[in-house]
């Protein structure tokens, strides 16, 4: 087995990943999480895009632990914000990781913005960094637009008021497997799947 | 005297703009405010832009008056924020006017963006509706950059957090005429004198 290294504490990303490699039939890489790995020094993500927020947890990660390793950056795009929180998504209200502080200041500041300019898109960069030196970033787009209430328990984050494109739930209220499908960081996992194949052939 | 409707109830706006028609040597224009119609609608500023919502301000107080009529908006345009808060400046925390929890707030939102990516700029657009039709829309804008914290109590909104360029203390520590002279009101109604002039030729 090739080892992986997903750069998160989060079980939830570690599923995902296992599942995607499992559905689309990637055999021979075990993933492992940060939890397994001693002494991970956690940078602070400061820089000013999500590419590279993921590309430099992506090569603090592949630098601790020698092994090839993914980081992915994710966050909600609102149109109207100028594509704002961005990646700030997770400390918009200045309280960082209080998912109903920020999602409803982001209500409140779209107070007064009309249903037809509402639009916004989950956005996630994943990095995959290699011990040779190769680098890849990549980026999964989910475009949908905001409700006015938060609606459903399920996801977590900006999922109570993100309504996907052609859905009339909240991505909250969608099963984990339907989200997977379809979401920003499916879709950013998925692009990597060609340089995760070639991690088993080497 | 040709009068001409500056389209607000904030008697520190109708001074700036007497005090730079009087600098400028525009003579014969006599400038009232809103408080001087009866019964004017006050529309809210939902466009995405300074220049819709000053134009949409401009057009209602020439229709309901049949004055030349000037309006403005103005916002702060941070970098860190893709040139947020911008149109929602004074709703930014979700409370329209309260200007320390909006201040408040973008200090919170870039407490990780270091000293270099704190640029920042004020805007105004300002609008002039003739009652002929004739339509100008101009802009000014005024670069500097965050402070970490507020400082000075002149001014008003964002000004405690915003050091103009070229200076050390914020626009909140300068006299109010040292602030007419550069500020982005200043320059956006600077812009408008040619049109202004001609107002009192006719």
């Amino acid at each position: 087995m090739t080892e992986l290294l997903l750069a998160t504490r989060n079980a939830k990303k570690l599923g995902e990943l296992r599942r995607i490699l499992d559905t689309e039939n990637v055999r021979g890489i075990e993933i492992i999480g940060l939890d397994a790995v001693v002494e991970f020094p956690e940078a602070p993500e400061t820089e000013p895009t999500f590419e590279g927020n993921a590309l430099a947890k992506a090569r603090d990660a592949a630098e601790a632990t020698g092994l090839p390793s993914v980081a992915d950056d994710s966050g909600l795009s609102v149109d109207a914000l100028n594509g704002m929180p961005g990646v700030l998504s997770a400390r918009w209200s200045g309280k960082h990781g209080d998912d109903p502080a920020n999602l409803d200041l982001v209500l409140a500041q779209l107070g007064d913005v009309p249903d037809d300019r509402r639009g916004a898109a989950f956005v996630c960069a994943a990095a995959l960094v290699l011990p040779s030196g190769v680098e890849v970033v990549v980026r999964g787009e989910w475009r949908g637009s905001l409700t006015r209430e938060p609606r459903g328990a399920n996801g977590f984050g900006y999922d109570p008021i993100f309504l996907p494109e052609g859905f009339e739930v909240t991505s909250a209220e969608l099963e984990p497997a339907e989200k997977d499908a379809m979401s920003h960081r499916g879709r950013a996992l998925r692009l990597l799947l060609p340089q995760l194949r070639r991690l088993t052939e080497d």
